[in-house]
């Protein structure tokens, strides 16, 4: 089994009872570069990128992304690169590297992510206030979590046609379907489902369930923590820190949800009827 | 049918034959939102962000992720919040909003788009260099595509467990899987793959195929193209930006590959004996 697996203790609901089961995560964890070049015979360093990714071939990892995304065009722009810790890699170019680095700051676009940079831990990728714990007790059934897949199907506008975008749904305790947006990014279609009860001064959401038509990041978590939500269902898998920011904030997290099937990774105590087969 | 639907027409392989069709694919472009408030009683504009999205429902999406990156905290934060253009949100906070720019400008982190920051049109997203246009004539056979989704999985380490991660794979014309990387990050997994070969001094991939676990974007086909991969072959749909920019650079796109069936999304002169049933 490779080192980016956790293993996590979670109920999995299917034939009508819980049993208890273990899981296995694939790691999430933010990784950022650092640049080094000349700047006018003077040295020079710019935290280029924070990425949340699976550790592993971090170096590769680096050397794509400023391929790919155009910061550099050669093997030979490229001094030397290693791995300074484990979420940080170091790339030194070449003193003959030729992008001038006014340029490189208008290559780059801002993005939001809360104090991260020049970090590249955990504990600072965090948006929440310090303290921040989902407490109410809203409950939501076997039952309604089982019928919320079909609902949003036959709610959703685009995706039967292309196949090819994410639906984030807003349910009530109960189970019915009250919201639904989609789009080519997951975290967008939160956003907008977030944004337009944030704008209509609506939020927290207590009282709600937040469904989500692929798979849970920290990202997308964290996103749902913010507004309020007690309850994410997911129907994919939950990413190693997605499962520890659910657990963290207090919120019900459940993944790989089916028709008659789901498993709960974090406070099943808002699932009604919770019982253990032994 | 969604405004956000654009139709293309594919061939699509089924039955041991091509047919012509007609699909569906969500619409992919990019927002910018420009954030505009007070710096010690000087009005203050700044770029705050360039998402990927399917448009509609904009500025929802800036609301929402302003507030669940941790930019604003309260409804009243906001002063007007308007579109400017299709591709352009305009969010002006109020005179007391008390984040402190510098405080702000900390809580970006930068991450590449080529450009585009201050831009928000698609030209302007283009890492490549002008006139990039793969050209060469490998080809692959109808036979080796449908084996491709099989010999990923039988490779691939976490994905078996977790159901959580992305693989990219490179495979030679004849259909021989040579390398797969895995990753929570469907853009990451493809870095470490390019980043991999790039840094042996081994591109580009003249005569090999990309294989991609999931839905193909924009972002990713630039990648591909960028390394010089002919062919691209998803497992899920590609978004309507992905297959114009594989157009215009000359990249078979394949998508919905599954083990009897797929969709050539362009340039289908790659695969050996395409002919089109009348």
């Amino acid at each position: 089994m490779s080192h980016n697996i956790i293993r996590k203790s979670i109920l999995k609901y299917s034939d009508t009872a819980f049993i208890s089961a273990e899981d296995s995560l694939s790691t999430e964890e933010p990784l950022e570069i650092l640049l080094y070049a000349q700047k006018n015979g003077e040295p020079f360093s710019k935290p280029v990128s924070i990425t949340m990714r699976t550790p592993g071939h971090d170096t590769y990892l680096a050397a794509g992304f400023l391929l790919t995304e155009g910061i550099i065009e050669s093997f030979t722009d490229i001094d030397y690169i290693r791995q300074s810790n484990e979420n940080t890699v170091n790339v030194k170019l070449n003193d003959n590297y030729k992008t001038d680095l006014s340029k490189l700051d208008r290559h780059f676009y801002t993005n939001s992510s809360c104090g991260v940079c020049g970090k590249g831990s955990i504990e600072n990728l965090k948006c929440f206030q310090p303290g921040l714990k989902i407490t109410n007790d809203t409950k939501v059934s076997i039952h309604s979590l089982l019928s919320l897949n079909n609902k949003v199907k036959e709610a959703q506008s685009a995706f039967n046609f292309t196949g090819g975008i994410h639906a984030s749904a807003l349910f009530n305790s109960e189970g019915n379907l009250l919201d639904v947006f989609e789009d080519v990014g997951r975290h967008n279609a939160l956003d907008k489902l977030i944004g337009k009860y944030f704008l209509a001064n609506k939020l927290p959401f207590n009282n709600h369930l937040l469904f989500l038509s692929g798979r849970s990041s920290f990202e997308l978590i964290q996103k749902a923590a913010i507004a309020g939500f007690p309850i994410v269902a997911a129907l994919g898998a939950p990413s190693s820190l997605a499962v520890e920011v659910a657990e963290e904030l207090g919120i019900t997290l459940i993944g790989f949800l089916k028709e008659k099937t789901f498993n709960v990774y974090t406070h099943p105590n808002r699932i009604e009827n919770v019982s253990l087969n032994p």
